[in-house]
């Protein structure tokens, strides 16, 4: 009987996948008509976009987002919701910025539109008079170091429109705005300008934390919307030596104390393992902080949601967790790795959705090559959804603290990505960007990957 | 040496053909680069959209968009462009609809947002006033046939949010739209009303085609916009007896003529085997014709502007086709297909992009399953851009037409559907709501496939 033994097993093992495969696209079906007729996301959306708006952390908003949460929390049916304090950096723009190009030519000029950048300090009170020197890159910079001294530097550094996805893009141009004011302030300049981060179609700024190296002199820092970018680089081909006014009031206050705000279910086989899902509650203070990141923080809710609306009881202990401070300084991430790792906390996986509530076609993960396997073995479940992308490396800013700190698996929704810098850190990131079924498809696919996990382990 | 002869050959097979995958590899890329920098697509569209405008077969609008495509297809570096004329219907809205709830209470209600839908007839020039039936199917006005007669005939069935693919979501509805009219009119109905085709969360209403049945008397027919339809159904709830006012100045006039706009690259190997591509450039009236279809228009266009600039000459005949008519009639395609059947015309396939400008997926086919096969082994090559769909059915309505008078393998670009019917047939179809970079990757993608078509033939 010896040798059929291993085909009747292997029929018995093929049998008993094909049912689980059976039963999990249903349970996923069952996942999606939930979300997409019953999802209270969009409407969650709504109230912190339009009820509390721009919330940056120390803001009166993120008191009141904080609010939000712990209701929106507490209505999706989490068993316990608690604040977790942390010390938040506490940036204030103060005035609006004012910045004019002075021309011999005594035209009139727009004044141009700007944002400081995040974390920058402001001009002295009565702004600063200066000629600019405009730079390309850094090589450019280094090259004309002798002429930087008493000059506002303007890194007109375009965001290459060849990649494929934006996030290449960003993390390509990027660099000018977290370290170009200390490079050049390096060699005597005053201020810098930089091009925003974007290749949308209009002259919204862009603003985005920056970071100062203390061996420098403190300069401000403002980034420029691109039509009015060409306008001053258009400007001075003609007229090298004008001018430009510019005055900023930021400034950097003392920290302050902002909350993670945490939703748990409690795990019915395995309550000490935790899977920690979220989005970060903070945003720029500027827009109404829609796709950076009230969708992370609805999608993770409606989890919570859905699970409870289908009566599916997590194994694993389930963390839904609104991040206190991502945008500039990472502190609510910091604060929720810093104490899993004192209390030993068994982390199994965390997700993130931090890049934008679009149309969903992925997840990028940072983990072990067997679990992504193990992962990947269940793509064929959420290709009737269109998500289908499994290989990507990444994993969100505030679940990369927690994964830097215990080594956990994350993980990060990958939603389309172009339309994401056309708004990003900008005045239209707002709630009428968000398209409600593309908010909910992400969710969905957020919900049906936790149930995975939760049901098989990682 | 004979056993070894066929691993030989399969190496120098292998060899080959990587190579040649890294050739094509290489090839797509520079076509990416060329169309997300250099691409004249989106200036196209506004143009067209701005310039022209809505632009209904028989309109003014549509002598004028000819002359833009003439212009646009001879300027992205065509052969030849010609006109192919052809019978299109000649509807025309009139003066705005007026659909009105007349209550009991006196109370204010606001008109109605209504339009007329394409091809319908106008009501008495007074205005009709009749009591409404509300049903939820054709079930259930069968089931209620003898209430129909002298009334208003309100069809609320629901854009069912479950489904994942939008157009299935349109499949499932828009027969109430196509034969609601016909099926109610049986019964002695005066006029009917239909919840309009979307999800989307606003109160703008879709118009679109609809057909009479000759043996039933022709009634008016309008789509109403979603909120007014809960508004309506819901006071329908409370006062059954409620009446509506409905006028409608719309008609259908005599044929007029419009044209096919085609622009050819003559092949350097089969110049007899034609390879198509197109969009459609009739539009709705009420609209820009932004994403149906312009954008369609524009990426087919791109795909000879492209080409030129990389120097790539088509071993078949590439034409390039807008379609006189397709919104209410078809005509355009039938014109361009009766032509190719009577000239005998050698073609190997027709592409069309009529699903909107929206950030691609895949493509649809309709073919055999060993072209088919063929198309898939360069899924590879795709992935890179994000577009992995290869495998459903489908085919543009144009291109419908050479298909069913020839045989001819046809596809149609799979762009992802989730905001295409918040905005399909509807006033906010405008040039706004198209992203640029979105549009491109589509033009891109589309190129793409039409250069491994041409290059491997199909």
């Amino acid at each position: 009987m010896r040798r059929f033994l291993l085909p009747v097993l292997l029929v018995c093992s093929i049998t008993a996948s094909a049912q689980q495969l059976e039963n999990d696209s249903l349970k996923l079906r069952q996942l999606a008509t939930e979300v997409l007729t019953h999802s209270k996301a969009y409407e969650q959306l709504r109230v912190l976009t339009k009820q509390v708006g721009g919330r940056l952390a120390g803001s009166p908003q993120m008191a009141k987002a904080e609010q939000w949460g712990v209701k929106a929390l507490k209505e999706s049916g989490a068993d316990t919701v608690y604040l977790q304090a942390c010390q938040v950096p506490h940036w204030v723009r103060g005035a609006k910025e004012e910045v004019r190009i002075i021309s011999r030519r005594r035209d009139f000029i727009p004044p141009l539109q700007v944002l400081a950048l995040g974390n920058s300090v402001g001009s002295v009170p009565a702004g600063i008079t200066a000629p600019v020197l405009e730079v390309s890159s850094f090589e450019e910079l280094e090259a004309k170091k002798d002429q930087v001294k008493g000059k506002i530097v303007f890194y007109n550094y375009p965001f290459n429109p060849a990649f494929i996805h934006t996030f290449d893009s960003y993390g390509d141009a990027v660099r000018y705005r977290g370290r170009g004011a200390s490079r050049a302030a390096k060699y005597g300049a005053v201020a810098i300008m930089i091009r925003s981060m974007t290749h949308g179609a209009n002259n919204f700024p862009h603003t985005g934390a920056m970071a100062y190296n203390d061996s420098f002199p403190k300069i401000p820092a403002v980034a420029l919307g691109l039509e009015d970018a060409d306008l001053l680089s258009n400007r001075l081909k003609d007229e090298s030596d004008l001018k430009i006014y510019l005055r900023t009031s930021c400034r950097m206050l003392p920290d302050t104390i902002g909350h993670n705000v945490i939703a748990e279910i409690k795990g019915t086989e395995h309550p000490e393992q935790i899977i920690t899902v979220g989005g970060h509650l903070d945003s720029w203070d500027v827009n109404e902080g829609a796709h950076d990141d009230g969708t992370g923080c609805v999608q993770s809710i409606e989890i919570l949601r859905a699970f409870k609306a289908l009566g599916i009881r997590p194994k694993h202990t389930l963390r839904i967790v609104l991040f206190a401070n991502e945008e500039n300084g990472s502190r609510g991430g910091k604060k929720y790795a810093e104490v899993a790792k004192a209390a030993n906390e068994q982390h199994i996986f965390a997700l993130e959705s931090d890049a934008g509530g679009f149309t969903p076609r992925g997840f990028s993960f940072t983990m072990p090559q067997e679990k992504r396997e193990k992962i990947k073995s269940w793509a064929p479940l959420f290709l009737p959804y269109d998500v289908y992308d499994f290989s990507s490396e990444g994993g969100g800013v505030d679940v990369g603290e927690l994964h830097e700190a215990t080594g956990v698996a994350m993980g990060e929704l990958l939603p389309d990505s172009q339309r994401y810098f056309d708004l990003h850190h900008a005045v239209n990131d707002v709630f009428s960007a968000v398209n409600k079924r593309e908010l909910e498809l992400g969710a969905f696919s957020m919900a049906a990957l936790i149930y995975l996990v939760d049901k098989y382990g990682l």
